[in-house]
């Protein structure tokens, strides 16, 4: 095994939006701009020529210390409790953040997206293009608890 | 603006496989081990209920200085002059790599994953479970750029 490292990553830019309390949000509907810093501007040219962009973001309320390693999913008593790993919980080692998102409109390095389920302030870390091929997994299995959980919302 | 801040993510695992070199390969089909720590083992209880999942990784062999913003896919002189972040290509401001692979086996803290296109030794950052609700999009557009270069694989 290779030794322990850390690893640095920063902030390429920032969400906009008005939420800073998920109460009552349906973040699906949520319009929010993701405003990328500007000598990385260039970095996003082409990018308005995709529908749907993956946003990967640092979950920064994350609670300093140790997080648990087994949670119940929207801390629901009816949920069973399972590895953070197999969820998409914030509470995980490194707190990284993906979301696919629609890409309204690119204006310079300001993106207009929808369904970014992500506070105001929240720092966007990378931004790659949502790519059918590779992306798009027609018959993924997933956990019966994941279905009860979507039939419930 | 916040101020630019760095942050600290830690591996939480390591990619075992035989590949050092691309050249030639095809990822789709190659079959990797994800070697989570022990310490997180817990955190992986349930993922095996999930046919794919998202394995985050860091892109170590990314050279080191200042990295271009905008390339031509693949280094293909057919290819138009991009921005990187509308690229999934390893140089990216940060150096996340992101594929959707299916998960063939968990046994204790080993996944058994085809498709991950990471060299061995390739730092494992998170690991989510590929969720249709959110991850599978029907009809996303893509850039004309990338059907080409598809077509021409």
């Amino acid at each position: 095994m290779e030794p322990l490292a850390t690893l640095e990553v920063e902030p390429i830019g920032w969400v906009r939006n008005d939420i800073s309390d998920s109460q009552g949000v349906t973040w699906e509907e949520i319009e929010s701009q993701v405003v990328i810093e500007e000598r990385f501007s260039e970095a996003l040219e082409g990018l308005e020529e995709f529908s749907h962009i993956i946003v990967l973001f640092w979950l920064h309320r994350k609670k300093e210390g140790p997080s648990p390693l087994k949670i119940r999913p929207e801390m629901r008593e009816d949920m069973p409790l399972v590895g953070v790993l197999a969820t998409r919980a914030p509470v995980r080692p490194n707190p990284i953040g993906l979301t696919v998102v629609e890409l309204l409109e690119r204006q310079g390095n300001t993106l207009r997206v929808r369904g970014l389920d992500a506070y105001d302030g929240t720092p966007v870390l990378d931004i790659k293009p949502y790519l059918p091929q590779g992306n798009l997994i027609e018959k993924a299995r997933i956990a019966p608890w994941v279905k009860r959980l979507w039939e419930s919302l």
